[in-house]
């Protein structure tokens, strides 16, 4: 898990359970049983404890119930997910292939060895109340570092952008509610997804630079032909 | 509920149970047991017979069971959605108007006595597969009308819009995840809520047409000043 050291056990039976675990061990032994497909929701301590190797009792050494657990998963897989995104975003250097690379990114992690992704769009809709709470704050933080980011790329660009906090809210918004039907999408679905996905923030790019110059839908003709 | 005729019962008793009763009667005894909070998944077939005033065995004469109900109510929600945010659509006449008038419209159907909106964005995000197929079903039918509408007004302004496909699916998809925060939201952001996604949706159109212009973010220092 990215971010994450795993510390060496400090003593580790050879058969039987582990006498120390980190609570990372732990993090881990709960994504491990995820997967792709279950949701934190459903993880009882016990077979946390045993995936992990230790006493359900060892358990209370790191989290004060499962739910806690199941949180700190979620804000996990929000801070590894933008981690990986920022730095995409951060190597893109046109607008034209920051929009294409952060969607491929964001895409490829559907597949990655840890479900970071399937984790964070899973619980953000069918969540518990705390599970979601969890997952708009890692929503909110998503926006926050695009907002960051938009404003730095229109000025190496020299433009401006009108309301970038609302660009960046869109955006993330609407990647996060289309990601959710790549969940049960057919595999060969997928390459016309992502062109719909990156013309849609393109449109979104496009109108917040364009109403920045004062112009707008309705009350103008929009821009000359040239 | 807009739409549904209600025909008047053949035979009613003074007391008890009525011996005639018609789907659209069950469907309105439903609509009035889920309110604005209730999930469709939560209902009994004996709780809605109840409601409606029938014997449970009743019931069976219009719906095979309680879940093909609850399908109908979230295809009924939507019908009945489209057709208000629809007329808002053919009575604005500008671009400017349109979107303004469609978001309040939408936003005054959390208050609406039949619960439809919240109904549709629950189900769309907690219900069953079934439920949840049938919540996309009907966001399917908002964006196809959404897409006549945009051709439309933009050919009444003389403009072309890029993908008009993807413009009614970007729009579509950001009101309704933006509507599920709605849910839980304080009266006192509404406003601020409702100028945002305004702005929101203004970006994606105006974005939209200008890319039809052959204009397009990155590669491109976009349109003159003027």
């Amino acid at each position: 898990m990215a971010g994450i050291r795993v510390e060496a056990p400090k003593s580790r039976p050879v058969l039987g359970r582990r006498a120390v675990i980190s609570r990372e061990d732990l993090i881990k032994a709960a994504v491990r049983l995820v997967g792709p497909n279950r949701s934190v929701s459903t993880l009882s301590l016990r077979e946390v404890a045993r995936q992990a190797g230790i006493a359900p009792n060892s358990f209370y050494r790191h989290f004060r119930d499962v739910d806690e657990l199941a949180v700190t998963l979620v804000d996990e897989a929000g801070r590894a997910l933008r981690e990986i995104i920022g730095e995409a975003r951060q190597r893109a250097e046109s607008g034209r292939s920051v929009v294409r690379s952060s969607v491929e990114v964001f895409m490829k992690q559907l597949d990655a060895d840890e479900p970071f992704l399937p984790l964070l769009l899973r619980e953000g809709t069918v969540g518990s109340p705390a599970f979601k709470a969890a997952a708009e704050r890692q929503l909110q933080y998503f926006e926050e570092e695009l907002q960051a980011d938009l404003v730095r790329l229109a000025a190496l660009r020299g433009e401006t952008m009108v309301s970038p906090h609302l660009v960046a809210k869109a955006v993330t918004r609407l990647v996060f509610t289309m990601g959710s039907s790549l969940l049960d999408m057919p595999r060969e679905q997928h390459d016309e997804f992502r062109e719909s996905l990156v013309i849609m923030i393109r449109m979104i790019l496009t109108g917040a630079e364009v109403m920045a110059r004062g112009i707008e839908l309705g009350n103008h003709r929009g821009p000359s032909r040239q």
